[in-house]
């Protein structure tokens, strides 16, 4: 394994990100396939609706019949029958005719067009004025003009949304293949950490913050948690632990093990597993640089640095779309992907940056006058509170030295899950 | 119960929920603490850090002995001890000594700054130059700077994120108030409707959409759907399900039951509750007109149209700021509530409306020359496709006409679960 490797851009590894391989498809129940990503593209069966029904309360004409038709002359209809809801009615609609009908009744035959009731006025039990009139296919939804027979609906890929849903049961697919979740493991290591359940922590340590942020993230994009573990800062402890992960997990993400003196921790446990192929060693952004990223056979492997404000940040940026990548989501990366949580707002600082590296600095974001304002949130790196009090963050491009206050920016909103 | 009722605007509906009584708050471990409500302010028990930190790598020393240092002229330093991740160090930082320190480190007494490794020299291995000053404080996260003993962190009503959980993390609270989830009971009626693994639809009927979507919906907001049901338009059968629904659930959803014919069915069930409260007959919004809103006892009681679009578009512009409210979410009505899933646009065709009703339009969001674009779906009211062609949706406001192509508007998009 090459230990060699330049620090990689922000682009350079979002660009590795694309070239993972998708997990399998699985097949799972309507029910729960809300949130997943669909494995194969979907076409209709069968046409939405299956019949031509009206779109409004009235009476099911032949529209020839109603031409001309006007509060001075109206046309007289006769009202031969009723459609209820959800029956097919045996009358046609003849010459001079009208059925009543609801909204969402089946048109009858002859019927071209419903006549809105609010159009006609009874003359008696079996007689209405028609008093404007309407065109073929007026207030009907015709057989298929919803959802055409064999229409390609969702292609692979595509993140089920609730009205999905709606469309893949009103077409009655009980079940689709969407790709699997990803299984994510957990460490986090470091002498200093002691678990979040240490009641006095002795002087020098501090609790267990990224077993809970990384979890929470990772369960953001769609992923499952399994094995969480504090482990030790030790070769062995580790090596054995990342063992036992990547046996049962798709990804392993790793914080921590970068300190002085065990700096490159991390790479020192990837010697002990001959498939691993080192895909990032460092990249050009702030907070984060020593973020590893390498594949052991089939599986990821993350390593992220200890300092919490750094994890949930790389976590964020390369972490999330990976597992997004893993479920099949090829526009995870687009540009477009980023209107589910951004916002435009107008920077109102100055935000100073250095030529060649991203950085990500949090912000926050209020409405001064109508207009949307993000301030920046300065702190030092290691305050788990900047992120706390930020809504969300701004993204520096590397080409980008610095931004002038008034500058407009997209800000990347902390989702909430 | 009276049964006379004007129509509200969309802005009094949503007064009327902000009055609604939140649950009652339960314990949640820290784990599954993200994404629910605090139910009560949370201030800091303990600062962090809860010592002095380096937040750089280099030495631990009195700024005082680096004052004036530069390249010319450095200072020297005799380094007398190395901190260890994690322990403390019993020696003290004297007067032209210093001491190795890692990030993160704790700092020795004596010490009130770090000198970072990059402006040393290392002269011989007890000796370093120091070729820059350090003001006291530098390079140093102090006790309590991060967060300070009693500090308020969240207020009650706080959404809790990623980041959250990790300062709850770091104070070592394992678990934490929030208020319960609503028990959401989903029943769709109608003539027409057949369950979703019908295989052949009959002439006339189609599959349940409602079930599918407001489920979906319903637990985008948090909330829990227990019963779900199907349930003939059939008084009896309605007043059945919705006394056994209302048992055991908060909020009981029923979607239809307002068909020609059975046109208020729905107000015909509340009837046979005594403790009914009709707080909602109809809303001047389209899609959706004809909602009901009713408070059975401490439960809550929706009446949505039947129309899956109809249906959805309250569920959002509703009922799902109800369940957040439930929840204690005060701010779920707030302006800056719609920061998480809004894009600003600009509108590329002309949008009629009426005077004095709230439209809810969906829209296709596109970027189109660095500008993004929102380009509004029409389609025949009853065509769930268009929903599932939409990015998100445009609120027209009551007391606008309309909005003319280049109007800047928000777009709310539709979340992915």
């Amino acid at each position: 394994m090459s230990q060699f490797l330049k620090v990689k851009t922000a682009e350079e590894v979002l660009d590795i990100l694309k070239t993972l391989d998708f997990l399998e498809a699985e097949t799972v129940r309507l029910e729960q396939a809300c949130g997943r990503i669909l494995a194969t593209p979907v076409s209709a069966p069968e046409p939405v609706p299956h019949f031509a029904r009206a779109t409004m309360d009235g009476y099911a004409v032949r529209a020839r019949d109603t031409f001309g038709a006007s509060e001075s002359l109206p046309a007289l209809l006769e009202i031969t029958d009723e459609v209820s809801m959800g029956k097919p009615v045996s009358a046609t609609t003849e010459k001079g005719k009208a059925i009543a009908i609801p909204t969402g009744g089946m048109l009858p035959s002859g019927a071209d067009s419903v006549v809105m009731v609010e159009y006609t006025i009874p003359m008696d039990e079996k007689t209405i004025e028609v008093i404007k009139p309407v065109a073929p296919g007026d207030n009907v939804l015709k057989e298929g003009e919803d959802i055409g027979l064999g229409e390609e609906l969702f292609g692979a890929g595509w993140h089920l949304r609730p009205q999905d849903i709606g469309v893949l049961a009103a077409l009655g697919m009980q079940a689709v293949s969407v790709r699997r979740r990803p299984k994510v493991a957990i460490l986090s290591t470091g002498d200093e950490i002691v678990p979040v359940s240490t009641e006095v922590v002795p002087a020098g340590k501090i609790r267990d913050i990224n077993t809970f942020t990384l979890t929470a993230q990772v369960q953001e994009a769609g992923a499952e948690v399994g094995f969480k573990s504090l482990v030790e800062d030790d070769l062995d402890a580790l090596i054995s632990a990342c063992r036992k992960a990547l046996d049962t997990h798709d990804v392993v993400v790793l914080s921590g093990g970068s300190s002085v003196g065990v700096r490159d921790f991390t790479l020192r446990v990837l010697d002990f597993f001959p498939e691993a192929e080192l895909l990032v060693h460092g990249v050009a952004v702030r907070p984060g640089k020593p973020t590893i990223l390498a594949r052991i056979g089939k599986k990821l492997f993350w390593g992220l640095p200890g300092q919490p404000v750094s994890a949930m940040m790389i976590c964020r940026a390369f972490v999330l779309p990976s597992l997004m990548i893993l479920q099949g989501a090829e526009s995870a990366l687009e540009p477009g992907a980023e209107y589910g949580n951004t916002c435009r707002a107008v920077l109102n600082r100055r935000l100073p940056s250095v030529h060649g590296r991203t950085d990500y600095v949090p912000v926050i974001v209020s409405r001064v006058e109508g207009e949307i304002h993000a301030t920046p949130v300065f702190g030092k790196s290691a305050m788990i509170s900047t992120l706390a009090r930020s809504d969300g963050y701004v993204i520096i491009p590397a080409h980008v030295e610095g931004l002038d206050p008034g500058s407009e920016v997209t800000v990347h909103l902390f989702q909430r899950v």
